[in-house]
């Protein structure tokens, strides 16, 4: 295991980078709002785990981040301190559109308890935390924003923390499947699978607010300016680079590719979102590791490798 | 059409019994405390539609009795007077078993059009009302008493009126499956096929609530004690009447004899449900009747069998 | 751990049962077409478990009962000494109701393997038998007999080897979702939650065919039967007994009750089922047991508490 | 409606394209290995629907969608004049994929009455054919080729004929949800959503084979091609025509360009589909339409509306 500081530091932002063999652990801290400005995100804590090896069959690999995520889960909440908080736990996305289906399909997966310890709390001794969980729906399904189905259900119930699971729009392939996040900053809009525009956050529910996503779908227009990158730089050595073809593209920065093929792919741009093909697999069992996850660092008795027995 | 007013009037009762072909409307009132403690039922309106029929596969006749629950959900919901006021369809109950996924499945098949109203009013023109809906799931699912969850969401999103669907337990097994009820005095616990503890009414709620169930289960309970029944009313003609053990079995009144079976069916009893065979179909079927009635009656301006060609 | 041998024995019964603490294990072997006509079941091999603890959550106990179903599988089939055979599993029942769902899901959690062994067979190294897997669906929704489907299927890849898994009408409550029973009979028309009414066993596909199951239903005859026993039973003491009423019904034999109950609940006798309420649960639950005790049992390289690891 | 005959005519193939306001018919005939060749397609029949505005909700474009692809299925089979043929519907594709989930979506809601005619025929009179029904899944979740499975089932019940229902992938953006295609040449291998690898066609099942598809993803590299020649289409007329790079590109021909998208794309690129965000509504609806389709062209005394009142 290698800790390693990052050299290019930038004031404000305090950076932790843990390189294991097949997994990194980076844990980003924003702590002025110039350095948030800087870095083009919310103050606040944001923990990555990128493990390539996510997106294979390989459950001893899984079973070690499972239990490195409820290990960070653990660190991020504080939750380890205080057994008698409740959380509520909600799965955003839509269940009927795979790659969106994550946080349903987590929440499916979670050890829910907090009506057992409210009317038999006997049953399950002292080891359980209580939890709540719902899995909402969408806005085209339900007609309401996200946002405000949480802030009523959070005024009435008044948990002592909020933690939203969400399939996030992936900014490269290369992270599709292949990385969890957790922050405290909440979902901003626009961030997930479908179209989001509720920021869910402590500021708009009144709590805090914890958030894991992963990215399971990249925006069709992601895919194309990467590959067009690709192109242009397997031309580089071949071709006059003086072309000013080659350099419109070259020169084009980020924000002006992007802009340059979403209006090339209008109409579809917006609408379109690209997935791997084994979607299914891929989301079944990213859900079941994130929720043992989950039901790991809630119920801090149960060894974590115990958590999935406790399941129904 | 035979409109018939039952003679055995109970004072403060007001019914009204329609008698079609193949199908019976009954409109009770209840109007006085007196009248609900006789009929051992709330004070307020009550409409059933007894339909055996529904049973079959029989489409002419489903799209009948859609367009009568629609008629019928306007005139006790008052809706039809006033195009403005937004209403919530709750979807009770767990979609994981297939006799308790009928609210779920409607609000499924439901017109949404609260976020399309308030984003892009010109999409839809002058015709459609405010619709929102969900299907929070049950107690086991979320840790959180449904009426909680509706309580908070209602209080955010302020609708004019809710109304509830939910699969219902039955009291006989003539019913299952073959009556519609919609009353105004919301969902009593224990009525569902779930173990429902907290009453959605308009006492608990704040606003008028309307419920819509169809009973989709009996409880073993009530089959055993009907098939009693039956066996003893057969041996009527031919056995000693005198004998002690028939006079026991025959007095004993419906509570009595609920509570016998109730006792040798320990402990399996409260848990057991008893359902038709072919429960999914019934289910998939009754979902979009009633979905079509509902999307029906709450966007007056289509036309009952135009309903569903505005779903997706 | 006593090993008993029941004493009174049938001539060519062979019977052994181990009894545990929570779980007992009887292997009984019909083994003369006389000994098969007593006891009203065909000739061969039925290991039953019963474990009243299945219906709790109980997970160190359930991982036990996969060991054991892991291991009396590998002995009845006799496939430990093979690893080059092929296996067919094959789901029976519908998706769509509960209670007969056991079998899709049970295919749904295996490690199938036949595509890849002949694909790129370096993928999986030595330690997995060929496994193939499908869920038919129901007579009801394919127009085609399962037996069909599945005597077509087996003519074409010629597998060595069958087994289904079915979910199963109990005989009486008790042995709702308590038992498991494995026979190398096969499966018997109508003994299936749905009307299964064609054998599939060696004589009908021609090969070896093994048969797991579970009982998720009851009907509603026995229920009542059952009740009505119970409450015969709970007036022995206190009525008269030569009461003619009284003795009708208890000199009624099993045949004579079930009958006597068709008749009253006609015509929903043949229609109704009676499940346990958190059927769902209790149904993924025991496919995800079977379905790693299958895995355990046909992988057996693999530990078998490392069979759900290389699902997915 | 315009009748056109396209006037570039290859020898060989026959073609007649009928315009309306909102939808192209168009029939092609390929007759013989020549043109075969020259069009790099299989001799055969093809009739393709476009119809940009079922992307859209717009039913009464989708009821008139849906004769016009039951007139022309009727006439493509051969069916009308015979109502004695057995028909087999297979529905490929995964249903834990929603864009490869329309198959089995359409045997979901199809009219089976192949058992039904066998066991009961006078329930249904004489104006239903006999239609089975099946989803085997994919090769992934079973083990088994397809076509294989199909094999087996077809050489056990004998249908006269089979009617395979695929979601495929698109040729360009344009077409995604947008057309429908029938054709009497079976399944190519490669032409789905998944890695289908067995031809379904004639030849290979033994009985005539049709196939209605429509084309629900995109993969990863046509998308970037698109919007690639795009690009290159814009810069056109400000940038040096002359220069290498420009010319490099556009010089390309599309098998060039996909050969160098696709390695700049791998890892990722065989892996990756593209599908509009509301896949999940353009699914269910595109079922409903195709089911209804068939439903009407295979029952032909249902009148075309009616044909759902016979589903449940």
């Amino acid at each position: 295991m290698i800790v390693e500081k990052p050299e290019a530091e930038i004031p404000g932002v305090k950076m932790e980078v843990v390189e294991q063999e097949d997994m990194k652990i980076s844990r980003v801290s924003i702590e002025t709002s110039q350095a948030a400005e800087q870095m083009r995100k919310l103050m606040g804590n944001y923990i990555t785990l990128e493990v390539p090896g996510l997106r294979e069959k390989n459950s001893v690999l899984k079973e070690r981040v499972s239990q490195v995520l409820a290990r960070e889960l653990g660190i991020i909440t504080g939750l380890g301190q205080d057994e008698n908080k409740t959380v509520l736990v909600v799965g955003l996305g839509n269940w009927n559109v795979t790659p969106d289906a994550l946080g349903p399909r987590v929440v499916g997966d979670l050890l829910v308890t907090r009506h057992i310890l409210q009317l038999e709390p006997e049953t399950l001794g002292q080891v359980f935390r209580s939890v709540a969980a719902i899995s909402p729906g969408v806005l085209g399904l339900t007609g309401i924003e996200t946002g405000e189905i949480i802030q009523g259900l959070v005024e009435k119930i008044r948990p002592d923390l909020l933690l939203v699971v969400d399939a996030l729009a992936a900014r490269s392939m290369e992270r599709l499947h292949a990385t969890i996040q957790i922050t405290d900053t909440g979902i901003h809009p626009g961030s997930g699978v479908g179209n989001r525009r509720f920021a869910i956050n402590s500021s708009t529910i009144g709590i805090p607010v914890f958030a894991m996503g992963v990215p399971t779908v990249v925006d069709a227009v992601t895919i194309a300016v990467d590959a067009m990158d690709k192109v242009v730089a397997s031309f580089a050595a071949s071709v006059e680079k003086e072309s000013k073809f080659y350099k419109v593209l070259e020169d084009l920065d980020a924000e002006g590719k992007k802009k340059l093929f979403s209006e090339v792919l209008t109409p579809y741009n917006g609408n379109l979102m690209v997935a791997p093909k084994d979607i299914d697999v891929l989301i079944e069992d990213t859900a079941r590791l994130i929720a043992g996850s989950i039901n790991a660092s809630l119920h801090p008795a149960i060894e974590a490798d115990d958590a999935a027995k406790y399941l129904h």
